[in-house]
């Protein structure tokens, strides 16, 4: 029986800001990846994320970014790997406290935002990610997008690569990424994300953008929190999945 | 043979900016207060000072802090008890990343600047502190003043109260700080702060400001250094006390 | 006829986080309080912010705030005069190059939060806020509570006092607000809210909550704009108001 | 006879942070570059470097940066043109607040760290500076390389360019910055930039690192104030310019 991971973003307000809707989230998703506070996501927030993640059994991923509140952590930043080293680790060892205070553990570590798109390619800050991961846990498995420079790195450095897919955005005939800002880089149909998450957890492929079936092998799929329906469309492809045979579970 | 504690305040820098001779303190003193990054301490200055620590043995402690980089942590701030108990715990978790790669552990905590001031009598706010440890790690030392409620709830809280003492602060007759801004608050003779280094470990006494010898009972001395001099002074004091038969060794 | 300003808070939001209904405020209000970057307000949405109000003739006030973003402006902190007044001051020169931008002026300065509590009673910080406004306009209006310190020293500075009520706030019997966190603090029917508005407005009069008549003299009424249903009760509190006669206009 | 502008980073602390001699170096420059927050620069300190600059009759520029404490503004960000533009705009507006209270006027703008080197060759942030500075003062000159897209732009916009030299990094043959990073890119030698900047004042050339003689013209010369011995080799280039006959002047 074929399973899949489902993550989302989660704890992705600050102090009085809201943003993610955590408890209803977290009642569909396997995988959370909990913001740490770089770019979004304080202290208390976080606490409160993972109590709730772990009370429904749900992993908890720490969710590290560019210190850039003010950008949300969308905007790439040239961070010498050194720091960005060590900034890493202490997002993993700040939301580590909260995860164990709940009863469970940091359970793997993705990139957010701008840094997420940056490490596909870039070699150095793709290194110094591992680095702080390794730092803080060098048994921890890193989330990221099949054949970027993160995963082949965390996977050089013993720590598991856990490839995910999105089936709410088009693909190109290599199977990667359309780049945002494309045209019809997102697909806005539910039915067809629903119908693509299936895809791509049963096959493991999906159609690109010009109508040819390509393979993109995912563990994981992410599904968005953030958009007005976001949460209803999460269910509906959870129960979708299901309906299929699917097993729903997280990864680890 | 009596045996006392020196902490110190180290890694208080931010980015580019420096602001305590951590590899000279190192040297001398038994127990090193990290900052954390809340008033102090990016990521990458407290990995290299958790490095240092850990060659030379000297004890790593989270110097916890209110989110005051603006303020140095200086500004008392009505933080409601849930978001202090869960920014205290993110600070001392983040630290544990870099004490864990450096090979040893977070092995104490003590509240900074303003914070320091306030749980000397807010009952609310001592109380929040004690819960973030407890949240991070139920086992944690808490360092702070004698009398203090920190001190008195972190004991009842079964997390064991280190009390300090200063050298280079005047005493009232009942044993307290004289205030800060007061006349004479601060002792600035060198040669006084040695020898009041002295009488606080081996007696437990230091002469009031009126003359009398109070009693201030203390396992650990905090020494000062962030002002022209003050490695040097500790050196002093470090090598007196050797002198007079005290043993200079961390308090755990 | 007799006239009341409407005053809200707007561009609350940060970045990726949006709180006040900006658009559909400034449809009702007459003032326009629009942070200034240190409890909320990015300089993007100050500047369109700032855009839309001069477009609909709302004046555009500077509501100043603690630097203190993760605590949305709400916690109380000890932040020394001289640093106060260069904060208010810079505050008010950020938006003052929106404003302008925009054709019009900052034409009051309203303090925010926590620091709007505490220059009700605190002359030390009331007085830095007055030395801010004067650093930076001295002909600047400033808006708080009748009565507070805040006022007294504008006026004695110099600066319009402008006193300002809460039509959604229960008042004490001499004329005061009752504290939030007691019994009936809000007013919470938005029948009772728009009639003591136009009470507010015609006679300067307002229930207590032991049911007497009190006075309160204020020449601007301050409508809340980030709860479920504010705009559409501060649309029928300025439609009621219209309708019985007063003229809705801004203070200056 | 000829005059040369000489400018410096001033006000680059932060809070409890110091960094810039700001004192001694005011003594020596005729334009001072005053951090804005973005990067350095807390109110109270751009407060109290702008009545030190009105009294000794130095220019005050701004200068603005990407929001960036913890990199001081050193990390090359992607800021959105929309963002960065705004971002200038509310940094010239809090200093102007500054430089009006002390009884002059921001006289120009001049990018920083990141930024400056970002805008040599990114025609959208070169764009969105320069729309930053229209936005806030249609008039204000910007300092930058010449042959930058920073000076190309402004001089498009009406914005006076000011192109500046740095006597003590190397040149290229084509009378470009040798890259710091690369060999020799910094002249170390004092009595070698005192020299060149007297070449550079008078008559536009420097010597390049194959020793040719190139020509850069450049209307202000920037020294640099956060190294040991900074200030008194300013001084001893300021000497040395005017023993050469060269008026040192700011340039408006």
């Amino acid at each position: 029986m074929t399973s899949i991971d489902l993550n989302a973003d989660l704890g992705e307000g600050f102090g009085r800001w809201q943003l993610t809707d955590d408890e209803r989230l977290l009642s569909v998703v396997t995988s959370a990846n909990v913001a740490c506070g770089f770019h979004a996501g304080d202290a208390a927030t976080m606490r409160r994320v993972c109590e709730q993640a772990a009370e429904r059994g749900v992993r908890i991923g720490a969710q590290v970014s560019y210190r850039d509140l003010a950008g949300f952590g969308r905007r790439a930043m040239d961070v010498p790997p050194a720091e960005l080293m060590a900034e890493v680790a202490y997002q993993i060892g700040a939301l580590e406290v909260f995860a164990r205070a709940a009863g469970t553990r940091v359970s793997y570590v993705k990139p957010h935002g701008a840094l997420y798109n940056r490490v596909v390619h870039d070699e150095e800050q793709a290194g110094a990610v591992v680095d702080g991961v390794l730092l803080a846990d060098a048994t921890l498995p890193v989330l990221g997008l099949p054949g970027s420079r993160l995963l082949d790195l965390a996977a050089k450095a013993g720590l598991p690569p856990v490839a995910e897919a999105f089936a709410d955005r088009a693909y190109t005939e290599q199977g990667t990424l359309v780049p945002r800002g494309q045209d019809g880089a997102v697909v806005t149909d539910p039915g067809a994300v629903v119908e693509r998450s299936v895809g791509l957890a049963r096959a493991g492929v999906v159609t690109s953008r010009s109508g040819s079936r390509v393979e993109v092998r995912a563990r994981s799929l992410c599904l968005h929190g953030d958009t007005p329906g976001a949460v209803e469309l999460a269910r509906r492809v959870r129960a979708r999945l299901e309906e299929s045979g699917v097993r729903v579970e997280a990864f680890v």
